[in-house]
């Protein structure tokens, strides 16, 4: 059985992609992947997704140079969400963290909780 | 500035949970919540989510005994997904798995990448 029938993508085409990066097991972004951007990903061992707010199919480091060698894809008890094991080159924030998940709740508001590695500039040009 | 100003709940009010163990670094689950999950997550220190299948609230471990301890609340560069680090009782998935990300994908299909704890019938009972 193809694990494709084992997936549950939404009623837009999508199914939610974390990104973990497997060396040091810290959780890197969260994006989407319609069908064809999970086969690209399958094919190339790079991560692409379907971005919504631009409606538009992307391979992550695209512009920044910073992309993800895929090592292990996994999917969910529902079939709904995949969970993909990377090697990440460079940070995977485009705000130049090494995840994007670099901001912690704490009372009455939330801390940065890494260092910033390049600034926006630094990785994608003065615009 | 309230943490919850950075949040970008999609149109029907949900914000998707990545739930992390903090002392493995396993990533167990992905689930939705509201905000008053949300809140009711910090308020308690175990996590709750909103069911979209169901159209219920509910708390992680109500059933299984299963609970999650909540150690860190994260959010990502675009306020539309959370991570949160936790302490696991348990299972994390109702199938029995220590994550429910247990399958991962093979050249025609996939394999079990984990054992399985327990049956679903010993955390729930025969039904």
């Amino acid at each position: 059985m193809s694990f494709y029938d084992k997936l549950k993508f939404d009623a837009n085409g999508l199914i939610p992609a974390i990104v973990q990066e497997q060396k040091t097991g810290r959780v890197l972004m969260m994006a989407w992947m319609n069908r064809a951007a999970l086969e690209k990903t399958i094919e190339t061992g790079r991560t692409h997704f379907w971005s919504r707010s631009r409606r538009k199919f992307w391979m992550k480091g695209e512009s920044s140079g910073h992309v993800q060698a895929v090592k292990d894809i996994a999917f969910d008890c529902d079939g709904d969400t995949l969970l993909i094991q990377v090697e990440q080159t460079g940070a995977a924030c485009h705000e130049g963290y090494q995840s994007c998940f670099f901001r912690s709740v704490e009372k009455d508001g939330f801390k940065i909780a890494e260092p910033q590695l390049q600034t926006p500039e630094q990785i994608y040009g003065k615009k």
